[in-house]
């Protein structure tokens, strides 16, 4: 195929049924914005959703707005609005804390779970490239309760199989791998770990809102994600836990996390002085949730969710793929000769939504450099084992095919005209 | 001393040198809030600073806010500023999470260091009548610890030194207790825990910008509080943690809780695969914070401390327990041969920022009558070892004494009217 002009870029948009979509939001003016895929952009109605919050149900409503505006049921119901895009049915998802403490929540429930069995299995598997805090999160919850982080390394199709022993309780991976956008196969994955006999664990960071996901359908155990992603929640939104019906359904008055609060008692107004778990996953919720935060994130779900009538989460990802895929074949013919490597998989079924670069030098430089021209992408630090990234996210909900167009003519100018070599962009110190 | 009339409260506000702080907030027309120990009231500045956040940092700023916004530092900044009402210097606090969370953070590094002296000291000592999220968090790391949750009844005067033999690790109280108002002499009590070879932990739920805290003159080991109760930070507000900077600065690099996250690690952007913690009490920090509720937070935070030019926290505290003495003198007087009992303790050294009373029959009715009138009280469902309670708290930041006296008045007049006893007002079902 011919490498795309600006007019064909002009031509995609112009008969983009989602193009709609993009009205949902207030973008900065001259900002081409790839980092969708670390904090989405701000919707248009978030601001007046968050004052009337403030003002109107706090200001006025006091102590009484906990019923009269629903505030104790927020999780709930933001919860239920983030299954529609993972494949949960009604009362499987809550939204609620962070993501690294959801994560904490769903593997102590896990690990009890495997202790009940009784068969000894200790070993948690992950991916050494998975997200830091999912491992810190693993790590520490071995420490404490006896168990082995087994890390693998390299093609987890090979690697995976080879790690799943008679020892293995748990496999914990984030769909969506943060640095390089490869994508798992989510129920054969699953499947695979558990014909092994483990637990099966997801983060959906990079997936929910990005990805069309069916946990159901893979018949995955556990699932937690984030809000402030490609849900457009906002900084620090909460996060997202949910359970399998099966398994939900099967949590007796004992199955509880090590993170027992209140908001995940079954009376919690009765005051009782001992634990007693709601039915299913509202027993993951723990303390009181910062609802300014949580009704941003409402707002930002529902952005999402507008895709519903025009093809929902399936034609969001046919736009996805369509913007990545330009992306790459723009690089690779406007850029080449410039030293760039595609670390993400090529194969669309085994991509999220971002694309990730590598350069033998100035990755860091060049990130910032495109960061001043409006070019909003970002730079990840390789270390012994994986190279410098430059990571550009592509939100099909406000990202048209003439930015992808800009963006890379921006990156071919600031190589070809070596602007990253300007000392303003060079790494002085460690990354903060 | 005669029973105060309404000229002499309005002569007390008159004569009150604290009076020009309510006009940082904006309360609703025709309401008397007493449940500013529940959920604070909204500051004036909170909306335009939320707006702010919301608008031009995230909007305009998107993921560079991160730096330029300062946000990825908010958690130890607003937590100084917390430091400052609790007798925590800099670097000492940090606001995050939820109470139940950052309680089980400071629990799980308890039980560790206990763990590490090796002399078997496997008991957590706490009362009944806490909260009863304080317990579920610690009956939950007991069970999957090995621990044992020893509860304590009645005056823990003489309770406590009774339960604290060889084989207590941990001391978990709340200073200020959320059903009767009773206040524990900290440095008392955690010099008698400390005697006994146990770390003392407090909750500073309902002390935080209510009664004046000492935490490192008491040489209390560990703290956690809420942000949302007299810190005014919002319906859900992010809530804060302490450790004494003796104890932060023994910690080593395998003293962490077992909740161990991103924001809690050494370089968190060196996206290292093991965890490594940061200094002193920024290890308590875990995945990514609400920065929308956390910025209401730092304005409702800083509502407690403008009283600093006035006399901080100790001139708060004195006109807390005018209102309260207030209260407790026209209670007696004005609605005497009602059948109220008072359950708070009389003795100002013995009592918080609340006032509590029971009744035989009709509390919860009543305090639904009185908040169809608008003085905002709540009610606590009694059980077989405590009474019904209705439940009032007096912030002394917005209310005066003249507030006071009318909130006795509609209470004396629900009672002489029998008008608690209109059907809308009955419990129907439990309170949820």
């Amino acid at each position: 195929m011919p490498c795309p002009t600006l007019d064909d870029c002009r031509a995609l948009d112009a008969a983009d049924p989602l193009r709609p979509l993009r009205d949902q939001f207030d973008l900065p003016p001259g900002v081409i914005y790839l980092d969708g895929n670390s904090l989405g952009v701000l919707p248009r109605e978030t601001a007046a959703r968050v004052q009337a919050v403030v003002t109107d149900e706090w200001g006025q409503g006091l102590i009484r707005s906990w019923n009269t505006a629903g505030w104790f049921t927020l999780p709930q119901r933001v919860g239920d609005l983030i299954g529609r895009l993972i494949g949960a049915g009604p009362g499987e998802t809550v939204a609620t804390d962070s993501t690294s403490i959801n994560l904490f929540k769903v593997l102590s429930l896990a690990m009890h779970l495997q202790h009940r069995r009784g068969d000894g299995r200790r070993v948690l598997v992950s991916e050494r490239s998975n997200f830091p805090t999912d491992l810190y999160v693993a790590e520490a919850l071995c420490r404490d309760r006896g168990w082995t982080l087994r890390l693998i390394d390299g093609d987890p199709q090979t690697a995976l199989p080879a790690a799943l022993g008679p020892d293995v309780g748990i496999v914990m991976l984030t769909h969506v791998n943060y640095r390089t956008g490869a994508m798992h196969d989510m129920a054969a994955v699953t499947a695979a770990a558990h014909a092994a006999g483990a637990l099966m664990v997801w983060d959906l960071a990079h997936s929910a809102g990005a990805v069309p996901v069916d946990l159901n359908a893979a018949q995955a155990d556990f699932a937690v994600g984030c809000g402030y992603k490609y849900l457009n929640g906002g900084p620090g939104a909460p996060a997202f836990a949910w359970v399998h019906p099966r398994l939900s359904a099967a949590l007796g008055a004992d199955d509880w996390s090590t993170l027992a609060g209140w908001w995940g008692h079954a009376a919690p107004f009765a005051f009782t002085p001992d634990f007693q778990p709601a039915p299913g996953v509202q027993r993951l919720l723990c303390g009181t949730q910062p609802i300014i935060s949580l009704s941003a994130l409402e707002v930002g779900v529902r952005t999402v969710l507008a895709a519903e009538p025009l093809g929902g989460m399936a034609a969001l990802r046919r736009k996805s793929l369509a913007l990545t895929d330009l992306f790459i074949t723009l690089v690779e013919s406007r850029c080449a000769g410039h030293g760039l490597t595609l670390v993400t998989p090529r194969e669309p079924q085994r991509r999220g939504s971002q694309v990730c670069l590598t350069r033998a030098e100035g990755a860091y430089a060049i990130v910032q450099a495109l960061i001043a021209r409006g070019v909003i992408g970002d730079f990840r630090a390789g270390d012994a084992w994986q190279p410098d990234i430059l990571r550009f996210g592509f939100t099909p909900l406000y990202l048209g095919f003439e930015d992808v167009w800009h963006a890379v003519e921006h990156l071919r100018d600031v190589l070809q005209t070596q602007a990253w070599r300007d000392p303003a962009f060079q790494r002085t110190q460690a990354v903060t």
